[in-house]
């Protein structure tokens, strides 16, 4: 009997259907715990000051079905990697982004809510003198991490206000021309096959709650954003940080933009300090 | 003895002077008669219909120290390669260029007489797709006919109203950066020493004819002059058509260039028709 039947034989109760969206977003097994963690500072600690306490982060990963032990070895390590800090409150511990943390984080959620691509005022294309390759690609590792894609060999571009090096070519305005062997060559392997299957699992959730998503309590609501935004993430930040008209037709990053923004408006997100409220 | 000091003992005649001259122009005995008679053509004949008699032709080429038969073999060439048409008047001769020909010395002259090469408005930088090498050579040619500067592998800059084929992204702008590697690299190799080379002839001509430039007829003007354009038309060809600034820094074609437009407008232009009219 497939998931569809069953609900038009009985519709699931809000529990059950927890239960279900959670087993949509979990079911590739592939959640890495450290990331999540992650995932959730950045979805739900807004503020640079907000605090996570352990409590909450035991009961949201523990919706998620991650082990304690696991969630436990994550949180040493992003305290080891200087993205969060830890005191002790009571008997239980809080957790902090680091200002590292914090910086990434935000530079990332602008990217991840954003509802489009807008098209930079400006565009500035850059060419390097003719080098090795070992010497290009420690290039490509700085222009890319300054938000610059790699058009060619020694070929970047990127938003007009970025800055870059005195030692490029640089030219300022428009692009005028998007040829289809530059738009195929834009999104890295193996990207489109994830895109495609989180849409089909987002339209799936889509599905599910489209009978009782006001039902879910703050802490079911946040759990579902954050593995929402967890895969998005993921997939989102790998994939160039341009319009979509950059993008192959039919590109699927381009449908998951539309399904992720529509789920988290639907899955309100709750106040931290709700949540922290909530009897574990 | 050296040629100033002559000067001082006793300034030359008219005639002397115009051998002299001539001299200085000819000395590296490198000319190419096809060639000159084309700069006689894009120096003299303005309009679209002017003609040059045989008379007028073989005067100024004896004048250069060019031998008839050369001329003879040089004119059925320019014929045969469709830049000039012939027709008898009476027992001489008298030439024309073709459409093409007519066409080709039009092109060249916005740069030969221009006195500084002014920025474009807006500049294209065109990236091609990744091609092997022998597909490339052929975009460079096509380009590089079209007024385009290959910058580096499959990179081309132009002017921003050239047009180019859609299979490029293109973007089009303002040039921010200009890299002093990208400058060095622009001039083709040799150049620069045939530059400096004409730069000192340009400088002793103007030196020899401080002394009486205006007792010069309109036969001695028009021989100085086109071999003048001649040399630097050869040159100035070969270069990228971009301004100053894309040049390295004391590029001898920026000094050449002013030589050759203050001694251009000392050797006034004799109308056509005054030099058809005196005798032979």
């Amino acid at each position: 009997m497939t998931q569809r039947q069953a609900e038009d034989d009985h519709p699931p109760s809000s529990a059950e259907m927890f239960t279900r969206a959670v087993a949509l977003l979990t079911a590739q097994g592939d959640l890495r715990v450290w990331s999540v963690i992650i995932s959730v500072f950045g979805d739900l600690a807004l503020e640079r000051n907000d605090v996570i306490t352990g409590t909450l982060l035991t009961r949201l990963t523990t919706l998620m079905g991650l082990k304690p032990e696991a969630v436990r070895v994550a949180l040493f390590r992003l305290r080891k990697d200087g993205w969060i800090t830890s005191h002790k409150t009571g008997r239980s511990s809080a957790y902090r982004l680091t200002d590292m943390g914090f910086g990434e984080t935000q530079a990332a959620r602008a990217r991840i809510y954003a509802p489009s691509l807008p098209e930079p005022e400006s565009w500035q294309l850059l060419v390097s003198r003719p080098m090795v390759q070992a010497a290009r690609a420690q290039d490509e590792k700085t222009l890319q991490e300054q938000g610059f894609h790699v058009v060619g060999p020694g070929i970047y571009l990127g938003a007009g206000d970025l800055s870059a090096g005195d030692e490029f070519l640089a030219i300022d305005g428009q692009i005028t021309r998007l040829p289809d062997w530059l738009r195929v060559s834009v999104p890295p392997d193996g990207l489109e096959q994830g895109f495609a299957d989180l849409c089909t699992r987002l339209r799936d959730l889509g599905a599910l709650l489209d009978g009782g998503a006001p039902k879910l309590d703050a802490t079911e609501r946040a759990t579902l954003r954050v593995l929402i935004v967890h895969h998005w993430r993921r997939l989102l930040l790998r994939q160039p940080n341009l319009p979509d008209r950059f993008f192959p037709d039919g590109w699927p990053g381009v449908a998951c933009r539309g399904r992720v923004m529509a789920l988290l408006a639907r899955l309100e997100r709750p106040a931290l300090g709700e949540l922290q409220e909530t009897p574990g």
